[in-house]
């Protein structure tokens, strides 16, 4: 079984945490400049791991094995959210690096095809999973085309000022590869809560995004009576309150849902709103709760825009992602390697955060693994691991990549 | 009586306008490089018109007369809202200059003491009516200290930009002043629906400000369960939807209220926020519509905190502005003059907007005069009002400051 090198994987994700970095946070949205100085640094690596590195044209960094035979695509994201952890996405691109080194380093192993891969923009600065969507196929035309970041950015800009206008972009094929593996923190506390050390995830939430935008007159907050308002940040108000106060009887047990982005304008307390939009992201293990809830935001709409005043739309802020299961192989062997490195100290759960695995599972089998987050937090600075769980789960990743190779081989 | 000349009125009153001009609106917030270059190309103005023309320490700037006696003092402010229309405080300052012109260019008046201000800051970027109070002893150190504008900048660093660092600071004396007279727009839309050109104010409503913050725990959107959350923003919605419920029950017929200015952090659509705060602004001719409704504050504030979750704290957003009321001498005159300019087209009313006026009032007796907006629209790009009504407002000022005088002098 390969040897990963503890000091060299910590090191390395030390300094791609440094990349960015914000106090004990990291700030690297994909295609900024310190996301795409990542992305060439990570390229740079994958060169020195023996694989053959590129960027491709939405700027997943991708390191491919010059051995011959189907292979096992390893990896995760480097893009961050707009104030994010250091642990989030880049824990699974660093194993990879690491796993491809332990597996070159050993005789028994070096002649194993694997593939590693940094993905982008799984955080949704423009398309959310952009870099996987892009891969396997689901990123439409018409996603790209309205892409546009909070602050307005459009993401053709963006491309561009990255570089990457015009340079090709790949495809996941599945006669290259027999399937993809993604670690990452848990970003919950079910394992910290439970004393588990590793956590096999058996399927990743679907997740559906609403935006709302609220039409209604700018005037002065001063001589414009109450009975002639059209303020669109009391409908803003209104709404967000009424869903949270129905949705909770139509919600399965682990059904989550955020307004957590919102804009009003002109955003000044002297001035009655004209305008206001905000951002609905609903999430379950299954379709029904989403459907049952995507129901309950129709009625209050249609309520609220029955009695006139300020005019309320809702659409689609994002594609739907539809629950998705993973792998029973690919699972078998990151079992199998939980059981040998923290016998009784691993368990099986769901991924209530969304994944790459999440996309990628739709064109080829797909697996994950999760070592714990401290205190359960997640995008956040204060986000982080202890080193002794960071390594560990290298270890199991190394040894059911292995295990899964050899059983194809 | 003194003649006023339109074309010379209108002219400055667009120059002022392209100073900071955005489409049909104006962008010139107080102590912005716009706000500045208006501040001098006033006080070159004022000079122009043989008046001593200085900028005080905290911006505003004052023309004063050379001649002795007991002067009036007329006047608005010319800094604007973050998105302002081109009139609001503008027009009464431009009225200023012009009426000074008109009585020293005639024998009959060129001797009676008359002094011209533009305040600063009546638009609360830091202190609403920062000015004024300034010139009447209201502003205090703490006022001060922790004022900073809506993107946190500090207001001893815009004065220091503005080179207005260590400058002396203006106060109104009662020997040198027998009153203010400010005119404005209505900002409303009670003239133009009743068919009348001036509006003589007869009191001008009070106004208090809170500022709630919502600290939470900032967390992962789809892994944080809903039971454990403590969600800033649902927090806001539901405070927000809360007051909205509930003050009408309270709310006396004009009372007013608003919650235009808030902010949500990270405000990203896949994070649980961690913190937020908003801004209520609420308004009334009468003290004690405003103290039900702060107790409404209080108690839904309390019963929230009481649940925990979510700490939301309350606290005054700005110093309390009491309802004041317009001093019958002076309002005789302006009523005098619409009637002869204007028979039987104009009306008092209460100014449901605040203004400096209302500052002044403490200490000098106040008086105000409107004309009409435009579908009552200010605060907007859109605001405006017919020139034959600028003209007409500038006429009505001008014979009652004249008229106050004689009675003085």
């Amino acid at each position: 079984m390969p040897n990963i090198d503890p000091d060299r994987l910590l090191s390395d994700l030390r300094h791609l945490r440094s990349i960015g970095a914000q106090g004990k946070g990291v700030v690297r949205p994909a295609f900024s400049a310190k996301d795409m100085e990542a992305r060439r640094w990570l390229q740079a690596k994958y060169q020195e791991a023996g694989l053959e590195a590129s960027i491709d044209g939405v700027g997943n960094v991708i390191g491919r094995s010059k051995k011959p035979g189907k292979a096992l695509l390893v990896g995760s994201h480097s893009d961050t959210q707009p104030t994010g952890g250091w642990l989030d996405g880049a824990l699974g691109v660093i194993y990879a690096l690491e796993v491809a080194r332990a597996l070159a380093a050993d005789k028994a192993t070096a002649g194993l095809p694997l593939d590693v891969v940094s993905l982008q923009d799984e955080e949704a600065r423009f398309v959310g999973c952009l870099g996987s969507r892009s891969l396997t196929g689901g990123l439409t035309p018409a996603m790209e085309e309205g892409a546009r970041d909070k602050d307005g950015v459009p993401m053709a800009d963006a491309l561009r000022q990255a570089g990457l206008a015009g340079v090709p972009r790949e495809r996941l094929s599945r006669e290259r590869y027999a399937g993809f593996v993604e670690a990452h923190i848990e970003q919950g506390p079910t394992l910290e809560d439970t004393a588990k050390r590793i956590g096999v995830v058996t399927g990743i939430v679907g997740l559906r995004g609403i935006r709302f935008t609220f039409r209604g007159q700018q005037n002065h907050a001063g001589t414009t009576m109450m009975k002639t308002r059209r303020d669109a940040s009391a409908a803003l108000y209104e709404l967000a309150h009424r869903i949270n106060t129905e949705f909770p009887k139509a919600a399965a047990e682990r059904t989550v849902w955020t307004m957590g982005r919102l804009r009003v304008e002109p955003n000044a307390t002297s001035i009655v709103p004209g305008y206001a939009d905000l951002d609905l992201q609903f999430r379950d293990a299954s379709e029904e709760p989403l459907e049952r809830l995507e129901k309950i935001v129709e009625r209050i709409v249609a309520e609220m825009n029955a009695r006139g005043g300020v005019k309320i739309e809702a659409e689609r802020s994002r594609a739907p992602i539809p629950p998705a299961k993973m792998d029973d192989g690919l699972r078998a062997h990151l079992e199998a390697a939980a059981e040998q490195h923290a016998p009784g100290r691993w368990m099986r759960l769901p991924s209530g955060a969304f994944h790459d695995a999440g996309i990628i599972s739709a064109v080829l089998p797909s697996a994950m693994l999760f070592i714990p987050s401290i205190g359960g937090i997640s995008h956040d600075f204060a986000e982080d691991s202890r080193d002794d769980d960071i390594v560990l789960g290298c270890r199991v990743l190394a040894d059911a990549v292995v295990s899964a190779l050899k059983e194809i081989h």
